[in-house]
């Protein structure tokens, strides 16, 4: 099998597959109590969001990522599910650790919530009989589930290369059937190198608790112990069940009579280590018989504390790798081989740290032998198939030849010096800090801009499912049930009709329609020649002006004269104009201060102005001191992936300091503002400064009757008001921008942080 | 006067101000008799049509333009009227003379028809009374209404320059007023050089015919006649009507006392030569009162019968300066000059091409002293003030010193030669027959793209007002009743939404959707870097293939390969692309040949496919000769003026015959196609052809399916189908495309031109 993988396939061939994780993870309060607020209502409804719902309890989160062909991928969108659903509790954590935090008697856990509807219904039946069965505190040991099949690709190429009588679904069962197989039996590996539950809390079931011994206060364990989760005391059946898996009929079968003889009461009820799992499993049994094994599911891996994704990605691309050996492995004839796996699982979950003797075909191996002895072989894959994981190899042997570097250990270590609580609620703590760090992005997705990242995030914390359709394009695909919606770089929708946005594209044409409506705009003309103009602008010269290309954008070929302007320079910015257009517009200068006003749905969701890079005195600090501690915010980066820039002390700022007779030593007044250079930009470290609860209503009126003139429902709306306090103030509407962006508005340097994807996905009746 | 508007102004806003004409014309059949037909169902409710309805008769046109600011612009849109009418009127001619054609006994003669709503019954009513009071044969008499102002600009300089008391309203009626008074003073000139009605049929009114003689055939006249339309036999009142021209007071008091005295019903039946005219012409006493003198009438031209507009834009440019000459003209203090204008009027219409004498301030003078006086003035205004008129003002003098040289000298001369009616109809059928060789465009408007000329054009056709907003960017407004659309290149609309549009611009995500669909796309990879696509296309090589850059348009950077393609071939096409694309696309090629299909509101309404430049031998002719008269036709012209190109014998064309051992003397075997290049692009000569009613009904539904599955109203899908006659043919869709040109539709080389303008108006709920 190995020569036919190194005969077949690139490495990169082998590596892609299919790959999902699901993730649980308990909510609780900042003392560790489970908590007993409901399910976020951010989330939607449970029932219908893909990616955010519950397991069997209210508390108990769980979280969906899609299915990614690349484990960097998985991981990274495990990692934003993580950040989106942190962010979203109030007061709350996201419990770090398989093993319950604080739990209450078993009457007050509360089952998870459903409408009451038929599906409802039946999943709430469903929970209340396992409640009854197991009771609810094993119920909420929360773990990694691991779904994974090869790609399809490299099936058939196997099958295709193998000359054999079997059809192609046979074939594949036949393959996964031995990987599921050789999983049971390596499982304890698995276990030993990823699990980190050897700890139970005080208020967890009694019956476990009481025949261990306390370790620090309230909490419990034995010499040795490494995974509660995967032992007797773990998430399992009340009977050690032994399906059949040398055939899916078998399987089927097997499963079936569990049910008959009462011992489970559904598929779902089946607790193995590993499952089958079929295309629909809402008919599983017949699905998996016709469509065959659609992928595998692997339930043993505990949640890694010290990873915000419950997972690391080292570990998910050692699976990788595993779920290959697994593949190549030889089986033996041993018969009694899943009673084996099953003891061999129980030693190393109570016994994993100490030296223990394992059974192999019957026979006694020590745990550490056999462990590299299986090491040994998958390097040897690796280093055959050129798979390149030999660093993550390396740190799994490591962790075999000393178990002070497993998870487990370390979290024992941990909770030894600061508590079981504490020790779990200071890293959901720092995770939830990183989230917030990184809130106005999302993780995995830099190459996207800022405000399709936002986009997406809300959308995924609303259940709506996201596909990118043209990822250098920002073009993404939203789906909800029936909803459909297209949306590129997050303002361009089907909500704003091809013509409306050719009319805000067009300077000349939208001020033609403003006027029409009787809004504010400056007065201007349009010239199609550079001597036209030069013959016609003579008497603007003692006029505040501003000279532009008609179409281009963000300041380009723009020159503006607040105070008129000679004859000599006016011509000159005629001309630069001209370079970039070939209409160029002369147009009145209003005075005052711009404001972008961004009117999603005939409403004002944000108002911005921009001030230019500047630093805000102490008294204590240098200018170079202040900017070194403005720039250390996470909202400051370089080069549009935050929502700010970092103000760079470059020659300009220098310069513009020396018109004023100062330098970057210079020590300001407590509260004086010396402003680092002219231009507002935030590309140039310019601040952002959201006034939306402070501009009058009437400038608010006007730029939603200004979006109402020309149709759009998402526009960015730049107006000169001389003085914003006033609400009888001059103004005049600069510009309308079909592709306003959204973050300066989500994450502003200083106000209110406006949740702007929401009103997109409002606006696009995602509800 | 004349020395403040030499200070005062440019010759360039002397030239500016407001003109507008409204002009009349009988239907006539090919023989000349009046149409008895309805008016053409075409042109929309004719109470609802701004610029073309009826007037008296059912069978009278009356085009109506909208006011421009030069002369030029007027004439052109004048000249479209007529087009755009003459091309719609089935079987029937545009009469291009005043006085009327073969007329039936008067209770034949249609009244023009109106909906049965108040203001329809209003007119109607109206007519009936001129029925009853004139006759119906004179109110067919159709003539030119010019009506113009100075330009307010204008007005106001001249106020703002003079030291008086008066407010500005007064003033500009003053100098309004003063202008009527010459104009009545001055009209027996305009008659003379501008009239040409010195003929009436014998079917006209028996009371006119019977005291003139028989000149040739039917038709009659007088000695020196030059302008029935102006004479007692004309289109006036019952009594010589003299209203007061003092002050808009006085001129609406004495018209109140024409009504009062039951000589006319209301104002609209005041048949004076010159009208002044209100704001709101609907409460004209009041608004003349209040508002001022809006505007003056000048009702005294005839129809021009040699020139399509039915006045030539000579004669307007001559009224410009004719106008400035009434400004300026001193007036004498003469009381009886009304009386004496109407019978020098009387005079020349009657024996204007006589040596005759008029009187002036009750002396005699002879006509041509006084007229080459009165053109010395002129040509003095002209030189002072620098207006350029120089070779009209020669022309005028000319026709002064010899009567030769009018119209009305012509048109009779004329008509002597071929006969009344024919004389007349032969020039009817000329202008329609230049209607028809411009057809696909629309005169004075070529700097517009083809098709938004013809969407403008079916505008005006429907009564929708068109109003260009940008003129460069092909961008217009269109408005009937409370109805407003903007339209950018004609098939840019409000109906297509924004994420549509950048769907269809992106040819990945496109492709995705359609495939979504389960429509055919051809099978593609997308790549992001050279080196990517030239690991990953090595397996292509022996596929038919096209590599194109991901976003580019008219096959730029395409390479096609059908027959599949050698290495070296493929990296230098994969180069190629990327010249202009960051992103390049190599896709499976489809067989067959390419149509464009045009979907509008889930229709197609035009199928069309291309072919290269080619002639068809006659067995006599030689390609060079066959290619000269190809190239004849009005559709091929050079620079995209046209809907099809000329084909252009270059060395391309050359090389390609070479290639089969041709050349241009070659002479082409009778039905023999020879090919003159291999692209089919319509830019180097290619032909298009209809395919709309062949193409069975399968690819049309596929193509609607493509339009509706991204969303698109108006979308021209491109498709590659192997064998169009065969509708289980595979088919492949290759783009589309959000713009797509309707001229090639609407006038293509062969088959039926479609009207897709009107398919647009429908969309956009112009009904």
């Amino acid at each position: 099998m190995l020569n036919d993988l190194k005969k077949l396939f690139t490495a990169s061939e082998l590596l892609n597959g299919n790959f999902g994780v699901e993730r649980e993870g308990l909510r609780v309060d900042k003392q560790g109590n489970l908590s007993l607020k409901p399910h976020p209502k951010q989330f939607g409804e449970k029932m219908k969001n893909p990616y955010i719902t519950t397991d069997f309890s209210e508390s108990q989160l769980e979280l969906i990522t899609p299915i990614f062909n690349k484990t960097d991928k998985l991981y990274n969108f495990l990692s934003v599910l993580y950040d989106i659903v942190a962010l979203e509790l109030e007061g709350e954590y996201i419990w770090p650790q398989s093993m319950p935090c604080i739990i209450p008697s078993d009457n007050k856990i509360p089952i998870a919530r459903f409408d009451k509807t038929p599906t409802g219904e039946e999943a709430k039946k469903y929970r209340e009989n396992l409640l009854k069965k197991y009771g609810p505190k094993k119920q909420l040991i929360s773990g990694i589930h691991y779904n994974f099949s090869f790609s399809e690709e490299m099936t058939k190429r196997l099958y295709e290369d193998e000359d054999n009588d079997l059809d192609y679904k046979t074939f594949k069962d036949n393959l996964y059937l031995k990987v599921a197989r050789n999983y049971l039996r390596y499982r304890w590996l698995l276990i030993y190198l990823l699990g980190g539950t050897g700890l139970i809390h005080e208020s967890y079931a009694k019956e476990c608790v009481k025949k261990l011994k306390e370790v620090t206060n309230n909490v419990f364990s034995n010499d040795g112990a490494l995974s509660y989760r995967n032992s007797e005391c773990g998430y399992t059946n009340n009977t050690d069940l032994f399906a059949d898996y040398n055939s899916t009929k078998g399987y089927v079968e097997s499963l079936k009579s569990f049910i008959n003889d009462k011992i489970i009461e559904s598929h779902k009820e089946f607790y193995s280590s590993i499952r089958l799992k079929a295309k629909d499993n809402n008919n599983f049994f017949e699905s998996l018989i016709n469509d065959g094994i659609d992928y595998l599911e692997y339930r043993s891996i505990d949640i890694n504390p010290f990873d915000k994704a419950g997972i690391s990605l080292d570990d998910l691309n050692f699976l990788q790798i595993f779920n290959l050996f697994l593949l190549v492995a030889d089986e033996s004839s041993y018969d009694k081989w899943q009673e084996e796996a099953l003891e061999n699982q129980k030693l190393i979950a109570r016994y994993g740290h100490n030296d223990i003797m394992l059974k192999k075909d019957g026979k006694e191996i020590s745990k550490e032998i056999w462990a590299l002895d299986i090491l040994e072989d998958i390097k040897n894959i690796n280093k055959k198939l050129n798979l390149g994981k030999e660093e993550i190899l390396f740190k799994m042997i490591e962790k075999i030849r000393d178990y002070k570097c497993t998870y487990s250990y370390k979290i024992i270590e941990k909770v030894k010096s600061e508590g079981y609580i504490d020790a779990h609620l200071n890293l959901a703590e720092n995770y939830k800090k990183d989230a917030y760090n990184k809130r106005f992005k999302l993780e995995g997705y830099e190459d996207l801009e800022l405000s399709t990242q936002l986009l997406i995030k809300e959308s995924i914390k609303r259940g709506i499912k996201v596909e990118i359709s043209d990822r250098s394009e920002n073009f993404i695909k939203l789906k909800k049930g029936n909803r459909v919606e297209h949306v590129k770089q997050a303002t361009k929708t089907s909500k704003d009709n091809y013509v409306t946005v050719l009319i805000m594209e067009n300077k000349v044409v939208t001020k033609k329609i403003l006027d029409d409506n009787c809004l504010n705009v400056p007065k201007g003309y349009e010239f199609n020649s550079f001597n036209d103009a030069v013959l016609n602008c003579t008497n603007f010269s003692n006029k505040p002006i501003v000279i532009k290309p008609k179409s281009t954008n963000f300041g380009i070929g723009i020159s503006i004269f607040p105070d008129g302007v000679e004859k000599s320079d006016l011509i000159k910015a005629i001309e630069i104009a001209f370079k970039y257009d070939n209409t160029v517009l002369v147009e009145e200068f209003i005075k005052g201060k711009e404001y972008r006003f961004l009117v999603i749905n005939d409403k004002v969701v944000g108002i911005l102005h921009r001030v230019p890079a500047n630093v805000i005195g102490d008294g204590v600090k240098s200018i170079k001191e202040l900017v070194e501690i403005k720039n250390q915010s996470s909202l400051r980066g370089k080069g549009y992936k935050t929502p700010l820039e970092k103000i760079n002390l470059d020659e300009n700022a220098e310069l513009f300091l020396k018109q004023n007779n100062l330098n970057f030593d210079y020590i300001p007044n407590k509260g004086e503002i010396v402003y680092l250079r002219e231009n507002s930009n935030i590309s140039t470290g310019g601040d952002s400064i959201d006034y939306t609860d402070i501009i009058p209503k009437r400038f608010k009126t006007v730029a939603i009757e200004a979006t109402k003139a020309v149709g759009a429902k998402i526009c960015g709306v730049d107006m000169m008001i001389e003085d914003y306090q006033d609400e009888n103030s001059s103004y005049g509407i600069i510009e309308l921008n079909f592709n306003p962006a959204i973050h300066i508005h989500s994450y502003p340097y200083k106000g209110i942080e406006r949740n702007i994807a929401k009103e997109i996905l409002n606006l696009l009746e995602f509800i």
